[in-house]
């Protein structure tokens, strides 16, 4: 998708985002938002054309790091409760408690049981917490495996992407097979319509990718006077619940 | 119950209670103590008895102030879970999560939904985290109407102790059968045997009250060189589950 | 300046900012940058820009909102501290401990006496944090009286900027000249080079402006492979120490 | 000090240290109050004499556990701000700050550099704490070489107290002479009445000791109704300013 008709496209979503957000100020609702998926498919770049127009004091990003040994030694989910949205607010996970579900197995960071763990106490803990009124969309971002590998060399050849290239992205280029099969198995197990859903993104093209996103938050949302031909829908071949 | 008496059983206790803590640093146990009850049933001395001799390093008190706004707008858990044991470590709770059981609807400080809300989901909270490996006791203290009506009446003329009488205590003096009422319900729907159980402690006799409730704990840990002699067993007229 | 223009003197700039970031974690240096102004000049943007290519798990953006009632009853400079960088981390502050200089006492949101006690206290604070290693910037953007009205009117008008048209916004328009005697004399009293400068930025036009923040923020910072020529030196015309 | 004797003298104290909270509780008084000293000194003890009849909303024990690796690339006093009092808020530190003037330079935890930052800085930190009002005392509490040899002993063969004994401690025995001269220069460097003042407290017996401290707390503090007679003065031979 061209830049010029990207923009095109993307302002009219960013004036409905921006009533969006005054409706969760207003009314009190709770959104939290995660995104999780392969290196390189584009999970920060969404999250900035999501949050570019929202105010700050309502919107906030969180990009934890690596557990303290304190927090490694608590309940899985505790450090993560503690970046929940309150009332207004909206918080957008770049990378979330799923970090469990597929990168920390396939790098070996975790025990085959602790991932089995999670796996079986995921559903539980955000059905409690979307049954307390929590508002949450789940979005894993993929592309095709040559797009990864184009994406890499790309981080690699541009000095402003090198940062973004990890070891363990470059061991996960190895890993594809086995992101495949743990992100298969973890959307199986974890997708919950219609309070827990995940929303699978195709992530060839970044832009459209962008676009869909902002679409099934708007569309998942009430706000007021929402702009039923702007918000539109998503285009299913981009954006659907998982194939199960 | 005589002071020197008392002092006579507490002392070996107190040392089981020390090879206990020893136990949960060196395997890593999470343990969590609520402490619940009518006022003045002796919440307070009780989380004293069983504190007295630990490594303050590894036994903390968490006795939470009334939330501030932002904290009242976010999932009713979340200031809680915060301060949940990380490994090795012992929380004494001074009042928890069950503010929203019993307290808060007879003093009206919440609605009657709220409270519907937080009974339907404590036992969701509080088996995600057993599972999860944490090792929880619920304590219930309370004592006749007589003996409460004595306690606020030494309040009142024991300068050591007028902090303790608050309008609250004055105000539920007159609320015995409401929160008799509403305790008998939390204890219905929240005793989840065996990981989540209610242990009710009559507290008519605060000394023995404080014993039962050690053996309590005592006699469900597992730690290593336990005294059988000393910790014994617990006194079914004074602590026991709830009679449902 | 134009948006072409722009983005091509942007460019090579934000691959120095990287290789920037890359020196900050290799070398554990604490960065913190403080923006200040007049509503309107431009911080958000400001941030922006420097920020949008950087790794977001080592910079973070800091824009607090108001105080609860138990901060507010701390130290003053309580929160913000909880927010300083750690080894190898930027920290952005969209506002600061600088509230209470200019918009607190301007607004009417604190006495008279509690901004003469921030002003003695902040240089002594700052001095600390100096002397322990923290890098510090601090800018304050401002710009004509008649470029604030229009770009209030652009926000009145323009959906994506509602949001930052806030009721302290428009009374604050009739504020010009207090605002101006407050800045005046919290840069004088604030302004403790070298470790604690101000940069006064004149943000008429803000992409000029941007530009001139990011390279002092290049100029003073000793990472490797500094391209001096992209880096040049900013313009005295458009950020200089306050004229004191 | 016999405990018949002690328990006649501490009782009139522990009514006006109620009092006394009473009134930082309606003041909105900051108080933190340091307990630092050698091993086996008393501090615990010390802090459970002052604060077993307080209520323990507004007086918190604070005994950090050593710093995570975040932690430790923060500005030093960063972690003990965060744990600073705010309004009407008692604050009990066990070992503060100071573990960088004598504990961590004496047992080769720090760098001599590191030790002599820190006694530059404080001084400085707490004027500026002091300055804004934090009502501060800070107590060293020190016995006899013989002394300490003997309560290590009894802590070797005390269940009870065993876990007090840590290879610090054990470690520490032989650095007697060390930690006399470590303790002096902070002393000299770090004494600064009126506001920061050291008090030294004589430990050799630690209940005469914890009378002599809860009398320096009520003198200094201007809580209404003080019972004079009851405060009295403290005896200068069991606790002084640091005799420099």
């Amino acid at each position: 998708m061209k830049k010029k008709e990207y923009e095109a496209e993307l302002e009219p979503l960013q004036i409905e985002l921006v009533k969006m957000q005054a409706w969760a100020r207003d009314s009190g609702a709770r959104i939290c938002v995660v995104f999780e998926g392969r290196d390189s498919a584009g999970k920060g770049g969404s999250i900035k054309a999501v949050s570019q127009n929202l105010n700050p004091r309502g919107a906030r990003v969180v990009a934890l790091a690596k557990p303290t040994e304190r927090e490694a030694g608590q309940w899985y989910f505790q450090r993560y409760v503690a970046h929940l949205p309150s009332k207004g607010e909206i918080a957008l996970f770049d990378r979330s408690w799923y970090n469990r579900g597929v990168v920390e197995p396939v790098m070996g960071f975790c025990a085959p049981e602790q991932t089995e763990d999670f796996l079986r106490a995921a559903p539980g803990f955000e059905r409690m917490l979307t049954e307390d009124g929590l508002i949450l969309f789940k979005f894993w971002l993929t592309m095709s495996r040559g797009a990864q590998i184009q994406r890499f060399l790309e981080r690699e050849s541009d000095p402003l992407k090198q940062w973004k290239l990890s070891p363990v992205d470059v061991g996960g280029l190895s890993k594809w097979d086995e992101t495949t099969k743990a992100a298969e198995e973890m959307l199986r197990r974890t997708h919950r319509p219609p309070l827990a859903s995940w929303w699978v993104v195709n992530s060839e093209d970044q832009r459209r990718a962008r676009l869909q996103i902002i679409r099934v938050l708007l569309a998942g949302l009430p706000y007021e006077n929402k702009d039923e031909a702007v918000v539109g829908a998503a285009d299913p071949r981009l954006i659907a619940p998982p194939g199960l």
